[in-house]
């Protein structure tokens, strides 16, 4: 087999961290901005962003929910209200003080002391308790329930330690809000949202999650019931990737979200929420990116096929644009996976061998590439992102198929690539996947052994409560590990808890964590 | 002719302010939020919003613009550095100085002194500093100019005296940013994204525009020319709906934006910032509402049509629902301006009549009824919002045709009805521009006298700078006056200065405004 020379400097094996900047770096994703925690999105990560939002606004909608919009600012008061929240989040957060800057004593702008605000403001860490005033005007009887609202907005929770996509102060989420009449209707649509969540990770993501219900220690502040999909990434740690929680009554009492009910009773709603963010486009990089750089899913990739004419700067350029404004055109025309399938023509100036490894680092799926003898075979020279490499020659593996079956076939080469990448994350958490692990001295020898990235071992335990609880979250933590989730549809129970050795209720998955 | 009784509390006529908030909250587009100067878009309002986004996105991507995401947060010093923007933004808006709450002695939360920003944050009023910092870090040479961005997001302006999405200190817009090689270029460019939001007022939300230059004293902070589109509300005041600024190299010195140009020599880029927000929502209220509530122009209605079955909860309604089921997948397979017809069977439980009037007053452009005997006539009963009453019997003007051709003609009827409203608005915006007005007096006499809503004037003047500006600036003031701006394509001065007396060079439009 022949050396391969891949166009990243780090490897996945050598480093992973290192590995995950430079992706993020060299497919011009994202940068630091320079202000404290905040990254810059930069075009093309935020053109997967943006296919993101689109394809979940498309399932959220279909689930009948409205797009609405409240404020950045939340009053301090808010937070006072529920408890388990405030703990939760009332620690590290932006607070907004002043209103109004002035020329300071020493040059340069300060805050306007005279301008000091009566109630300081938070910058919205998650908007549970500004929408809930805001449910509690609208729900007055059982004809306003279930209300179903969703936002896509910008949050901010002061970090300490940042990565890009992972965790960030501020990044961009959705968040879906639910008012409804009573629990069995709010824990019915917890589910149906994390199964929009579990399909739009594997089906347009090709992520392969897992989802499954939060052991009590990992639950959202305030929430009765977190639910959970999680990814894992090609360095066996897991990736939380969205959430949905069955809230109770918590924040309708908090709220005073009160319906009067059929009997004419004054009732409490019971609410939910649920949200995905920017840590979704982490989580693409994580599952999908190779030695080359980022490869994306076509269903999320802003441009699904890139044509790169080998321009000579010469009289032949123009009836070379013009062979490969057919093949545009041929594609621009046709459908892929339900939509109109998206294809650039590269005439940009600079080395077209130079642009194809920009394309092959930013995870373009399709590159196609042509040349003056190409034009004179009528042919064209495809590369497929997924298949990046002729392990015998160690050179790209071109097929180069006549311009008119490329312009048919292409279509089908993605709706394979984007059903491909799915099995291989599949096959991947399978593979990373250990069962049937019944000793902790075990899960010690996995996790402290030589593995590198050792995956992911489900366990049987007895799910207590309390100190007992607090003891197996402390025993996990020195191994660096913490429960994921109980996935829905594991097999029942059948032995011992593999922490207190008594009767075990469910399985649990253990991994570390991003 | 019959007397009509309208579907709102205020008219026009009587109170314009109090006419608007009652739109607002009878369409249930936004409401109060009780945060300082935030307010709730809901779900009418937001849908028309998204209608607006999807629609400007299309035409800004179609100009060569990529979407990327900047922070929210910019750091004080940034504001230092170009004067006279400092001067235009440094005096209201939101400060954070702290990033984490402790409990309060007296109970509560506080901002934690320990957690005191060395430097502190503006929440960003808009984003020119930090965008000239990334640029400057992605030009380096000729190769990569233009640069052509553009940003989604909230802003911040703290406001003293706010109305819903007129005046909000949080509001929703979009941002475009540019480099280029050069003044001409760049110059270029600000005009070509005015005609892109002079179309997008004109073809989408049927806004009747004048595009302009605006006189010096209105430009915005830090810009060399301000170039705006102005829109005649039906009371007569101007509202700014967008502006397009070239800003030299004014911002390209204080960020150091720099390239290395085709000689070899380090070079300020020129750049260009325009921005639309939600306050465009309030334009659509004010141009196109009625005593009747909201009348929307189609192409940024949520839904389209409405079909209500006029359901009397018994065995009937299923064939009811099924009949209407019938023209709602009719019209959803057609196409309407270019787009998928929206349509929405609206089976909620209450009455139709009312249900129907809660449409009216949401601005649904179609309206179509169905009770049991237009089904056994196998006919629908039809109302355009924009020809809702039959003046001679004062009530609703119906139409009754088939269902086959209700299914064929409505998509006729909605894009009649978005040429329609834009003509409207036009007729009404010449029929209260007054031209030819050669004495202040007569400006005085026509804007203090009985006219309630006096509209716009236009005036030929000699665009004095400096003092003699102020002069004009404050003469105008004392009227509640201010100049809109010159627009494109007026005919040349031909008189003397209205202000000065000395030969006029230009004619600019004045008038009260929002």
């Amino acid at each position: 087999m022949a050396q391969i020379r891949h166009a990243l400097n780090t490897k996945r094996a050598d480093d992973f961290a290192a590995w995950y900047q430079e992706v993020i770096s060299a497919a011009e994703m994202a940068e630091e901005s320079g202000v404290r925690g905040c990254m810059v999105i930069k075009p093309w990560g935020y053109g997967i962003w943006e296919r993101m939002q689109r394809l979940l606004d498309d399932r959220i909608k279909a689930t009948g929910h409205d797009n609405c919009y409240f404020p950045l600012f939340i009053p301090l008061s808010n937070f006072a209200r529920e408890a388990e929240h405030v703990d939760g989040f009332a620690k590290e957060m932006a607070v907004v003080t002043h209103h109004r800057l002035i020329a300071g004593p020493e040059g340069g702008l300060i805050p306007d002391p005279e301008a000091k605000l009566e109630e300081p403001l938070v910058v919205r860490p998650t908007s549970e308790t500004i929408i809930g005033d805001a449910m509690a005007r609208w729900v007055q009887s059982w004809r306003d329930l279930p209300l179903k609202l969703n936002q896509w907005a910008n949050v901010v929770r002061w970090e300490m330690r940042t990565r890009m996509f992972l965790r960030t102060s501020e990044f961009l989420w959705q968040e879906g809000h639910t008012a409804h009449a009573d629990e069995a209707e709010a824990k019915e649509h917890t589910l149906r949202m994390l199964e929009v969540y579990r399909a739009f990770a594997d089906e347009d993501l090709s992520l392969a999650v897992i989802a499954g219900e939060k052991p009590e220690n990992e639950r959202f502040p305030g929430a009765v019931e977190t639910w959970s999909i999680e990814a894992m990434m090609q360095d066996g740690k897991a990736l939380q990737a969205g959430t949905s929680h069955y809230l109770g009554t918590n924040f309708a009492q908090a709220s005073g979200i009160q319906y009067q009910d059929r009997e004419g009773s004054q009732t409490y709603a019971h609410t939910t929420s649920w949200g995905v963010s920017t840590r979704m486009v982490g989580g693409v990089i994580m599952t999908h990116g190779d030695d080359d750089g980022l490869r994306l899913p076509p269903r999320i990739a802003p441009q699904q096929v890139i044509i790169l004419p080998m321009l000579r700067e010469d009289d032949g350029d123009a009836k070379l644009i013009e062979y490969c404004e057919g093949l545009r055109a041929t594609l621009a025309s046709q459908h892929v996976l339900s939509e109109p399938l998206r294809v650039l023509l590269d005439t940009r100036p600079g080395k077209a061998a130079q642009k194809r490894w920009d394309w092959v680092r930013k995870g373009a799926p399709v590159i196609v590439e042509v040349g003056g003898r190409d034009m004179e075979n009528g042919v064209v020279s495809m590369l497929r992102r997924d298949r990046l490499w002729d392990e015998a020659t160690g050179k790209p593996a071109f097929q180069t198929p006549t311009r008119e079956v490329a312009g048919q076939t292409i279509p089908d080469v993605l709706a394979d690539m984007q059903a491909s990448l799915l099995t291989q994350a599949t096959e991947r958490r399978e593979a990373n996947m250990t069962r049937g692990v019944t000793d902790f001295a075990q899960v010690e020898a996995h996790f402290g052994g030589d593995a590198k990235y050792p995956g992911w071992i489900e366990v049987q335990w007895s799910k207590p409560t309390g100190a007992a609880l607090d003891k197996i979250v402390e025993q996990l933590k020195a191994h660096k590990l913490t429960m994921r989730n109980v996935p829905i549809g594991s097999a029942p129970a059948d032995g011992a808890c593999i922490f207190t050795g008594e009767k075990a209720v469910e399985r649990v998955l253990l991994a570390k964590a991003y």
